[in-house]
Parts: C-alpha cells; structure tokens; sequence
C-alpha cells in the first residue's frame, strides 16, 4: 500500500506532449493509461506474438521511476547523459516500496522495457513512441513546433518503432508524421 | 484508431478526488491507471481467483463513457437519476467507433462492471471504491470536508466493496476511513 499510494506522484510528472485539446500537456499517468488500452487494443499488430498482461502491465509501470528522476525530453542530449543513473537510483528507491516478489517483478519488467529486447518490450517501445505522434497531430502538431523538432531526429529516435510492429509504424509514419511535415510542424532539412 | 485518439478525452473528465498533494483532483484517466496498478499487484486478494487481464480492461476503460456523460459524483443523487440513459447514449457513440466485434468486447466489458456479478467485476467495483478512500485520507480528507461527507453515505457507498475483496475492504475501512471519523473529516452522526 506504501506503494500504491507514493506512485501517485506519477500524476504530477508532466510530459512534453500535447493532449489533442491542444492546452494542457499530459502527464505520465495519463501516457500510460492510454497505451494500456492501445495495447489491448492493438496488440493483434505486433509481429510476433506478445502476452498482453504483460505488455500493459510493462507500460503502467514503465514511467514510475520518474517520480523521482524526471521526464527526460525525448531530444534533451544533456539530460539524457545522466538518465540511466537517475532511473536506476529511482527504480531502488520506489519499488524497493514493495514486497521482495513484486519488488522483482516490476523491476524486471522495468528492466526488460529498458533493454527493449523481447517481444513484450520491443511492443511497449512501439507504443511510447507511436502514441506522442499521434497526440503530436492531434494537438496540431504544437509540441514539435514549440521545439523546433526536425524530422531526423524523429526518425533517429524511431529507429526501432518498427520492431514491434511494422503495421502500426507505418501508420503512424503516413498518418500523423508525414502530415506534419507536409504542414510545417515538423522540419525537414 | 479513431476510438484512441477519442478517449484522449477522458484526462479532461475531473474527479472530486484529490491527488496526494491535496491541491489538484484527479480525472478519470489517472484514477483508471491508479487502479490497473493496483489490480496488478492486489490481485491476490480477491475473494474468488479473478482475470487479471480481463479485470484491468475493464478498469482501464469502465469511465470512458463519461467523456459524453461526464462524471457523476458518488454522493448527487439527482445526477444519478439520469446517469444510466446518459452514460447508455455514451457507450453507443463511443465504443461505436471501434469495429464489432472489439466494439462488443469493451461493451460488455463496461456492462459487466456496471451489473458487478462477476468476480472481476467485483474486484474492479472494490478498487473503483477503495483507490479513492486512499487518495482521501493520503490528501489530508479535502474532498470529504469540502462535500461534508457522512460516515453512513460511504458505508452505504461500500455495502458490496467486501464482494470482491474483503481484506481490502477491511484494510480501506481501519486504514483510511476510520482515521478520518476521528479527525472529523468524514462526519459521523
């Protein structure tokens, strides 16, 4: 219960994205609820095949050490240097809240989404990047231009989008990426 | 994709539950993600062995219909005379946007908490009562205070949160409900 009750500091842990409203970015909370459902949603488009409780459960939770370490901005290189040490201290602190099983639990699927190298992960990986695109256009595509963000970059950090599942990567690449580009929110240089 | 783009809606439905910092309610997407974690770790304490997967679905998506029917708060009785037909005419236009036979999967996902027969359902009905009893007492009593909530009204509220888990129920009641008799902010006539 100690821990049931510290993760909801999530809530308070502000992303760079725009909900579609366009006004108010979401937080942390807010991101992982909406990939849970995608995933359950969506899961038929993995390429191999993915335990979904385990998939939902690796998004719900993925963010968590944030509460203490921060969002790092998808394309601050700074921050970014000293991510992995401020997550790792975090990940102790805040599952170290639960009993020695859970504890291990949720660290392994914290870890396994970090390494991003089964199934499951490669899905969840899919899911945090196509999600921020979709909300990007549905936002009008505010964040990017508040950013200056340049289609490489988006390109760069979507290197692996499409290991989890092609079909979703193309969508979000036809349907809320190019579009951007096409209107000028996204910069292609 | 139409239906997740549309439930992004649902991070601007506002609670009367307050967050732990005691300043800013929580809205339905975090309240659902709040418990799908807390399903996921509480499991083991149902009454009767639940789906873990299935009775998180349905956390995740149990509030979706009030992006049309807004959120009816537990203690307005004159709200809850028209909350079945609005939320009714929210299911038919929200769910309506996912293919059939998704669509009848979450339509009878939503059905079966709101009848609350199932063991799942039950469960689901527990964490939809216990999680704000926690943010109650973890927000210093602020939303009962502000509402002068009764003891009775919340054991009335509660008759069936045993149902689903008992311990859980019995926990919530020493934990968080009591505490707060005592300190007056749940008022007991």
């Amino acid at each position: 219960m100690a821990f049931c009750r510290e993760i909801d500091k999530e809530k308070m842990i502000q992303r760079q994205t725009y909900r579609t409203d366009g006004e108010v970015r979401e937080n942390d909370a807010e991101h992982a609820w909406h990939m849970a459902v995608m995933t359950v949603l969506l899961a038929e488009y993995a390429n191999e095949p993915i335990d979904v409780l385990k998939t939902v459960t690796m998004l719900l939770i993925h963010d968590i050490v944030e509460i203490d370490a921060g969002d790092t901005f998808a394309y601050d290189e700074e921050g970014k240097k000293t991510q992995r040490e401020r997550e790792v201290k975090a990940a102790q602190r805040i599952f170290g809240l639960l009993p020695e099983d859970q504890q291990a639990d949720f660290r392994g699927l914290w870890e396994e989404f970090e390494a991003g190298e089964t199934p499951e992960a490669k899905f969840a990986r899919t899911m945090d990047n196509i999600q921020p695109a979709m909300l990007g256009d549905g936002s009008g595509g505010r964040s990017w231009r508040e950013h200056g963000t340049k289609l490489s970059q988006i390109l760069g950090r979507n290197s692996t989008t499409p290991e989890g599942a092609e079909a979703l990567w193309d969508y979000s690449y036809s349907h809320w990426l190019m579009p951007n580009v096409e209107k000028g929110n996204i910069k292609d240089e």
